[in-house]
């Protein structure tokens, strides 16, 4: 990974979902780049966002509370940039089944209307558009490539598959330059971890934290993992590289870890800590997708791009992190 | 092929798109078998809907003229239906890319409407979604089989996309049973001719029986065809059986045709007749797709469907079919 900073120094950059979890974390980079960054957030409380996120970066960034819905907010807001950095999604499973609506305008229409503000008012803009490995559903064959077919389990998932084709179509057809990264359990600093709304892992950390047992479901299932200062290095290798536009690539780990192996290093990690392993509960058994596990080989080789940071590394840090402000995250 | 036709006989279906090209097929040959028929159009003069693509089957069918995206009246109509034949779409590329808002609302939220209706109203209803070999976008392989990555090329191919996705999503997580179609260049008689918006057949038949040449784009591309009946038939034998549900098929031909093969044959059913060939516009040739054909083996093996009109008899039975009645398409 040989990022070319000063593809970021001076230039404009928006970020969608900018106080949430990834997006507050690649704001903090590119703000160290020298990049003007600029966030939009809608602070839905159910949702990523968090003010504590981005309270290092006070007087750094430049703020614009509101939500990717508002058609008329964007087409202002993405004047100028010279990336956008489109994070914003609604990304739980359980609200997109109980008001499949509200997540079809946040992770269609206004992903729709993100990139036709684009084609109008500023063509020239670099988008990356974080995309989820769980478009592929319960995977054929592992380790998981590009290739394999898409088989969404929710509907989110269904509605961010569209999500992402906007993207890849608008470059291919409009020449607005567009990509697509396919995350995979992403974790670290700054994640949500007051429930089980944005990943397990959060959840986890926030329990082990308050020396209470946390729950693993099933256990065996295998997954990666993807430390959020990797997935944010990714993010600027696909903005700053041309040979990213109009591609999909997949993030993914080095190595491989069943849930409850997962539990153990973080434990292990933690120094102390104690889970329980208990059956799926019937309405998750029913899109329950077995492994997974990515093969990243494209984006490794195209952009370079490896993950640096180890599993026990990366929950040592995030642990450090929450245990100074757990508070924050209540 | 051995339609059990006692499963559609006093039976109720619901036809969305029901006075359009394949709809009005559809329920002629469900009248024949003795099921009571509700069409839905919304006879938006850009799209298929005709009048006359029913004149013949009244009194023996209920036409109920909406649009499917008035989720209230979409409420009333599933209800006590026992099949639902899901054929209404916005499916010009065109319309798309100029209108992508409205093909969004047509081809994905009213489509999450219907299935939202069902699940409340009528989860007992089995339903058949057409679907379209678009979603393929540019072939990586020949034929093509299911297993082929979506990639569309416009705005319409990614909603119908994320409308096909939604289908399967609601058989696998709420039991509602329901199937896919990919369907490819279905032709016959109703289709719409006065225009390429539904397609290119259309055109080159209207202009053949006016005496004027046609215009071929490109001409080297191949292509499959399916006869509407053939078509027809793949819907009835996905709607009556179990081993349909949660499945997702391509229809195709037995033989592929490049386009200008097609254009002779079409003049040799006709016995006159003349075209161009042209090269392709700018602005389609960056969603040229080159040759597409499809591999049909699963519903062949699954549902024992086969295509059993040849393309020469086909475009007779077209021809014959729009000698009598082009007013009525003009």
């Amino acid at each position: 990974m040989t990022l070319r900073t000063e593809a970021f120094k001076d230039r404009k950059a928006l970020i969608t979902g900018g106080l949430g979890f990834i997006g507050s974390n690649l704001a903090t980079r590119l703000v160290e780049a020298g990049t003007h960054v600029t966030l939009i957030d809608s602070l839905i409380p159910e949702y990523g966002g968090n003010l504590f996120n981005i309270a290092h970066l006070e007087g750094k960034v430049r703020v614009n509370i509101s939500d990717v819905r508002d058609a008329h907010a964007m087409k202002y807001l993405v004047q100028g940039q010279d990336y956008l950095f489109n994070l914003a999604g609604q990304t739980s499973h359980m609200d997109s089944m109980a008001n499949p609506f509200t997540d079809l305008e946040i992770n269609c229409t206004s992903q729709l209307s993100i990139l036709e503000a684009c084609r109008q008012y500023n063509p020239g803009v670099k988008l990356v558009f974080a995309s989820t490995r769980q478009l592929y559903g319960k995977p054929d064959y592992l380790p998981v490539d590009e290739k394999h077919i898409l088989r969404p389990v929710d509907v989110n998932g269904v509605n961010k598959m569209a999500g992402e084709g906007y993207h890849i179509l608008y470059n291919n057809v409009y020449g607005i330059r567009a990509c697509a990264l396919r995350l995979t359990n992403t974790y670290g600093p700054r994640m949500r971890v007051k429930d089980a709304r944005q990943t397990f892992l959060g959840i986890w950390i926030k329990l082990l934290l308050e020396d209470k047992p946390f729950e693993v479901w099933g256990g065996e299932q295998k997954r990666d993992y993807t430390y959020v200062d990797d997935a944010v290095e990714a993010m600027l290798l696909a903005a700053e590289n041309p040979k990213a536009d109009g591609r999909i690539f997949n993030l993914g780990g080095d190595d491989v870890y069943s849930l409850e192996e997962t539990a153990k290093a973080m434990i292990d990690a933690n120094g102390k800590g104690e889970f329980t392993v208990k059956s799926f509960p019937a309405d998750r058994k029913r899109i329950d997708i077995g492994d997974y596990f990515a093969d990243y080989f494209e984006i490794k080789s195209l952009l370079k791009w490896e993950p640096t940071t180890s599993l026990r590394d990366g929950f040592q840090k995030t642990l450090d992190y929450y245990r100074q402000n757990l508070q924050q995250y209540l």
